[in-house]
């Protein structure tokens, strides 16, 4: 059996204290975007992004270097604004990072246990009607986040497939 | 003895776990700040403002009124841009909030550490030259801050006083 490396990552190598401080710094500087995004090479022509971002000015980019040490996972990106970023992505490492974080998780628990759930959903998608239901549980993070005008939602999707 | 109301604050209450995740919390939202004020009713016609600011949209000001019950320190304000603030002031409290974290923090150790010396020595100030030296030791706070351009620096009191 080949098995993709991201079904490797796990986070059981993080100790109770990793996880108190990690869970702190998530709800401080973290940011856990869903989108929905446009895409017609998809069944419902339509999918469902997910990611987690840490974001620090680039003069402490060290410390993102030193997290995705840690942590085994993650992109670091090195923006021309000055803004460096940390980002998880994939529904497999960011279920499993959330899962490891969530009971110690405090001001974004809500948010994360949502999108916990449109992963677990998001799997079990078989038709449009199930594909339609995430797209609103994506649409419900927005109350969660300080995302603005989302371009694509439930309502969007609905018309369009 | 008539003991000020600063002298009982300690964070002798906070669990292992809390410090843990306000670590993480003071790493990736708070701010240490420090600045040089010029006030002509101080000895040295100048004083060093010392605060602690964690920021949140004011739509999760109800984790701030939280976080602020769980200190027992600090003031909420709602600003008019949407932005709520938790700040905590005077030196008393920042001397003991920084030391019953800083074995705990992890980005903003050193900064964390300087200020803890800027509050010391600031205390012990017995002469224009000694106050200099703690305005030098805030303008070293900047290289780990975002902070652009400073009006005070120890130059510019140093030309003042």
């Amino acid at each position: 059996m080949i098995r993709d490396k991201k079904d490797t990552i796990n986070f059981d190598h993080l100790s109770e204290e990793d996880k108190h401080y990690l869970a702190g710094f998530l709800d401080g500087d973290g940011s856990i975007i869903t989108q929905i995004v446009k895409n017609d090479s998809f069944k419902y022509k339509h999918t469902i992004r997910v990611s987690i971002v840490f974001y620090q000015k680039s003069s402490r980019i060290w410390f993102l270097i030193q997290l995705q040490k840690m942590l085994n996972v993650g992109i670091i990106r090195k923006k021309k604004d000055g803004v460096s970023e940390l980002t998880i992505l994939g529904y497999g490492p960011i279920k499993k990072f959330l899962k490891a974080l969530l009971p110690y998780i405090r001001m974004k628990k809500h948010l994360a246990k949502l999108v916990l759930e449109i992963l677990d959903k998001r799997q079990e998608v078989k038709s449009k009607a199930c594909f339609i239901e995430v797209c609103h549980l994506v649409d419900k993070t927005a109350a969660f986040t300080d995302s603005k005008n989302r371009k694509h939602t439930a309502f969007t999707v609905e018309g369009s497939i």
